[in-house]
């Protein structure tokens, strides 16, 4: 009798082997991190003993699940802002979020709770892709799950880094460090091909090639990240990257949701793999990956949660299960994708997507014993059919949960045995979690109860504060306007003709201030469009004092090039209300007796105000300057023809309200 | 102070009722079957006192889910036959086991079944269609759960009626005897409008309206069922249904796959409801149903788990979040269907959808206390976000599993505390349900294991016997059939022209006979195709006796008209291996001297063998006779000019298979 170290015994053995093998009664045999014997129980128990025996009556015993893609220390964010489109969940919370608050501490906490909530759902892989590798690497290695970590690389600044050779010096370090572990392999992770440079991205080829380490990034996830990637290389994504070479590297690519029938044999000639994410993908509105199509071109494919903050858990069972059936429909076929074939790509498939499946990923003799068992019985999985043994995989597959899951063992190390984790302090860890959420809670409070906050939160802003005086009124004839450009004292320095389009956001409390979206097309002199710019601008209440019939304004504004769409600033601001301004305006700078002076003539348009308007201001700077500067305005109105009855105090906004 | 019997404290309710009132500190205050109190603890607290307070610090107070459609005593067939196409799927196992199986003892174990495993995922009340339905509310009364009960009817023999009256008068009695009952409201169940015929869906919707009861139906769930509804109706399956007047009853449509932009607003107008069941309709890549576009048309949509035999669970929290996942990509927006609403669609607006709105969906003084209370703070769904109290909505929909459901009441009654089900012999049952596994197994292995059985299965199959005498040869010039021909002791009955294109199914054991599926593409003379025949031929080895040169053989045939697709018999036969035979044969029927021969000229196209090969046979039927009759053969056989060498004694298939 050999002995061994422990020994499962008495349950339904699922190798996912090359062969498929299958044990009824089966049994695993394990000493010290490998598995050292597989098969019939009684054959097993004759050759070998064990202190340790684990009866497996009513219980499969399998391969743990390989998570090929996530984000390990993104569980917490989970559920922060869902239900937003990509831009404003990405832009609007994940990055302002993660600049304030990813460091180091948080990297390894996030990571020891997405690997308590792994080893509970049945992973004992997985790929990551996150910042401060090495703090999630330390975390991974300590609870004993198996990694495949990528530090990430942006071409702007990111949470662990000014600057992209800063991250590239890092991951050199962190591949230093960390390659030969026993459990972690570092990788290197440009975290796509539109968020990084041809340069940063050959630079990552030559260090995974350098040091023979896989590398993980974000390919064709996005429709738009497709048609951009068309319209500014020419080229697909795939065919992109094939290009810069980066198929030297050992590429685990993630989502390939839009990903053409041509480039799916380059994938395979290229021996790039693939994570899909249907969970990520179907709630981000991403689509749906071809993954029949990729299985038939031989792509290796995996199958991962993607982070915790789009998915909304780490669920492997879930996502097979979601993989094998949105498949058929995608293919229109429900022969498509089998449980075997689904469960095979959570298991060596996947461990091969990670390029571990040499020592992963199924259980046979010489493997690491990455290992689970899990109750083949459980209600919601009775009866069972056993006229065909491969009935197995359609129950693990259609109607296994998470919580089915008993006992994890990796790399010979027991991770939880009757549903309590061994490697984790499960209540510290979820304690300094909710610690960190609470801290984000308030940081976005604050942020959220203040719109200026929340403007300046994404970025772009600049501050201007001014002080106008300004006349604002009805004018009864235009032709006095060409008279008052066509006198002597007057020069004309610009004249421009738009068309605006505005639209206000109100909130709640005026005091809020307010934002205002503005399309200007600037029209030539055939009325044609010549350009389009779009600004945002945050006005806080204005300061207004009477100087004759002419007004001194102080404004406080906050100006931006509006680079994302009104519809992104909408779902971000949320605002209580909303007008909508289209007007026409004419708009002279001109100087009159040697002094600057803008001048509007505006046609309201929608919502239709009957007449003309007309806007004299000036910029100042005293109220010596300002009195002057109203005097020269209260001419050029008695010049104009306007009477006191024709002066107005209301803003079109609220000419508008009023009515 | 006021008693009640029951009070659950200090959670967090979420009421879903029509303001979605949320309390983070709330009670539920239960007496009799109401809840009677909802509201923040301190306030109930200080108005109600019970023996039985439930504290729910770290939970969710909640109504418990809606099951909008499902098939429960197929708990009983669940992974019978995981991952074939719907047809093999149906007509292949689920019909021939139901006509074996289904029984009153069968029907009211598999409702056990699914009452316990739905009580376990947090669900209180759901719609049921299938057979026996008496037994079902039997069951589901005695254990408490609410349901919407519809039986069956279909225009064909169902497993527990002859004919559709008799299903008729079955619903009929049912209606009566359960009309009223405090947690069972009886329906009419026709199948579909594509098994049922205008006559029986009007008769359905007078009994439903005569009794005021439910209707429930499935409609358009495949792409199939609309176009061929569109060909022998010339309606869309909606608006067939309204102009047969079924929306005069209370109509739950279940599905709703393949409606069109036009059906949605039929369908609100009419007061149809919908059950939504992604997790089916992915399964069986029956496609993804315009759920959103449903919503915007105001039509109230539940969301079902359908059958556990094409889940294969009656999980809703799963079912729940990819209603909420999908919807989002297939209207490439994230913001489609958020948490709360697709929540709403599994609590309160799924009971509207079951037409019992009035009194459960929702936690709300006088609705009935259907209420379930979960884990609010499991591994998986921390940490929490605060700052917003909605994202408890995105909690429970996006993280929550049904693992995480501790407690269910449903009427004022307790049917799961502490994750302990009350009013279920949950061993008893699983037992008991397993044995029927068995049973069913053992039917279907015996069925399996022979070609015959399985064929004989489908249904439509005939059996002939048959005896020969037959030649069979290489023709070596052609001109002399048709010397043959113009014989005048020769009377040609009939000449045929055929292209023939065989698919043999070939299984391991050679004595399991084979399967022919042939498709005969009659030629006219201008070599056209005048029309298309399939056949399907099971053969068992044949028995054969040398009688000269020709053969005496003897058949045993099962012929049927091959109404299902190729692709269904391949599924369904699973043959070990398959061969193609394409031949062109003209074929003559001719009397020669006075008694009837069979004369086929074939040249066989793929695969190719070269030559012309003639086959001459009549039906014989005695010894004596086959002498004569092989005599003549051999007369015919020297006219032909064929010599002893050109005989042949292998078939097509075997020279092919030689080759």
């Amino acid at each position: 009798m050999e002995r061994v170290d422990c020994l499962f015994v008495g349950g339904i053995v699922v190798t996912m082997d090359t062969a498929f093998n299958l044990y009824l009664d089966g049994a695993v045999a394990v000493r010290g991190d490998s598995i050292i014997a597989v098969g019939v129980s009684e054959t097993i128990i004759a050759q070998y003993e064990s202190d340790a025996v684990i009866d497996c009556a009513g219980k499969i015993i399998m391969p743990g699940l390989v998570n090929a893609h996530t984000h390990t220390s993104m569980t917490l964010l989970r559920g922060l802002a869902d239900d937003r489109r990509l831009d404003v969940w990405l832009m609007g919370y994940m990055m302002p979020v993660e600049r304030q608050f990813v460091s180091p501490e948080f990297c390894r906490l996030g990571a020891q709770l997405a690997c308590a909530e792994m080893i509970r759902s049945g992973v004992t892989a997985f790929a990551d892709m996150y910042y401060h590798e090495a703090e999630i690497a330390a975390a991974v290695a300590d609870i004993g799950m198996r990694g495949v970590l990528g530090e990430t690389i942006l071409k702007f600044p990111a949470p662990d880094a000014e600057s992209y050779e800063e991250s590239l010096a890092y991951t050199r370090r962190f591949i230093q460090d960390w390659k030969g572990h026993p459990l972690i392999t570092p990788a290197v992770a440009p975290h796509a091909p539109y968020s990084n440079t041809d340069e940063i991205l050959q630079i990552c080829t030559s260090l995974a090639t350098e040091y023979d380490v896989p590398l993980l990034i974000h390919i064709a996830e996005t429709k738009l990240e497709v048609e951009n990637s068309l319209s500014e290389f020419g080229m697909t994504v795939v065919d992109r990257m094939k290009a810069l070479g980066l198929f030297a590297a050992k590429v685990l690519a993630a989502h390939c949701v839009h990903i053409t029938p041509t480039e799916i044999p380059v994938l395979c000639d290229e021996g790039a793999t693939v994570a899909h994410c249907p969970t990520s993908n179907l709630k981000l509105a991403s689509g749906i990956a071809p993954i029949a199509q990729m299985l038939k071109g031989e792509v290796i494919v995996g199958i991962g949660t993607d982070g915790p903050a789009s998915n909304n858990d780490l669920d492997m069972f879930e996502e097979v299960r979601l993989a094998a059936i949105l498949a058929k429909t995608a293919a229109s076929d429900p022969t498509t994708l089998p449980a075997r074939q689904a469960l095979l790509m959570a298991t060596r498939q996947g461990a091969e997507a990670l390029f571990i499946g040499d020592i992963t990923g199924s259980l046979e003799v010489g493997k690491r014993a990455d290992l689970i068992v899990i109750d083949a019985e459980p209600l919601h999985n009775m009866p069972q059919f056993n006229r065909d043994i491969n009935n197995v995989y359609s129950r693990i597959v259609y109607a296994s949960h998470a919580s089915d899951v008993e006992h994890v063992m990796v790399n010979g190390r027991w991770l939880m045995r009757d549903r309590a984790l061994l490697t984790v302090d499960e209540a510290a860890i979820l304690k300094a979690a909710q610690a960190v959420a609470v801290q984000i809670d308030r940081f976005l409070e604050e942020r959220e109860g203040d719109v200026l906050s929340k403007l300046l939160a994404i970025g772009g802003i600049e501050q201007s504060e001014s002080f106008e005086v300004q006349v604002k009124a009805r004018l009864n004839d235009e032709s006095f306007v060409d008279k008052l450009l066509k006198r002597p004292d007057v020069a004309v320095v610009q004249s421009i003709h738009y068309r605006q389009y505005d639209t206000y956001f109100l909130f709640g409390d005026p005091d809020s201030g307010r934002v205002r979206y503005r399309e200007d097309d600037r029209l030539g002199d055939d009325g044609e469009i010549k350009s389009v710019r779009t600004r945002l601008t945050f006005t806080m209440p204005t300061k207004e004092r009477a100087f004759h019939q002419t007004i001194l304004l102080s404004h406080s504004r906050f100006i931006a090039n509006a680079d994302r769409p009104l519809r992104f600033y909408r779902e971000y601001f949320r605002p209580s209300r909303e007008l909508e301004l289209h007007k026409d305006r004419r708009r002279w700078h001109i100087l009159y007796q040697g002094v600057l002076f803008y001048v509007n003539v505006d046609r309201v348009i929608s919502p239709q105000i009957h007449g003309t308007f007309i806007e004299i201001k000036s910029r100042t700077w005293s109220a010596n300057d300002a009195e002057i500067k109203a005097d020269r305005i209260q001419e050029m109105i008695t010049f104009l023809g306007i009477s006191e009855a024709d002066i107005l105090r209301a803003d079109y906004l609220e000419m508008q309200t009023d009515a």
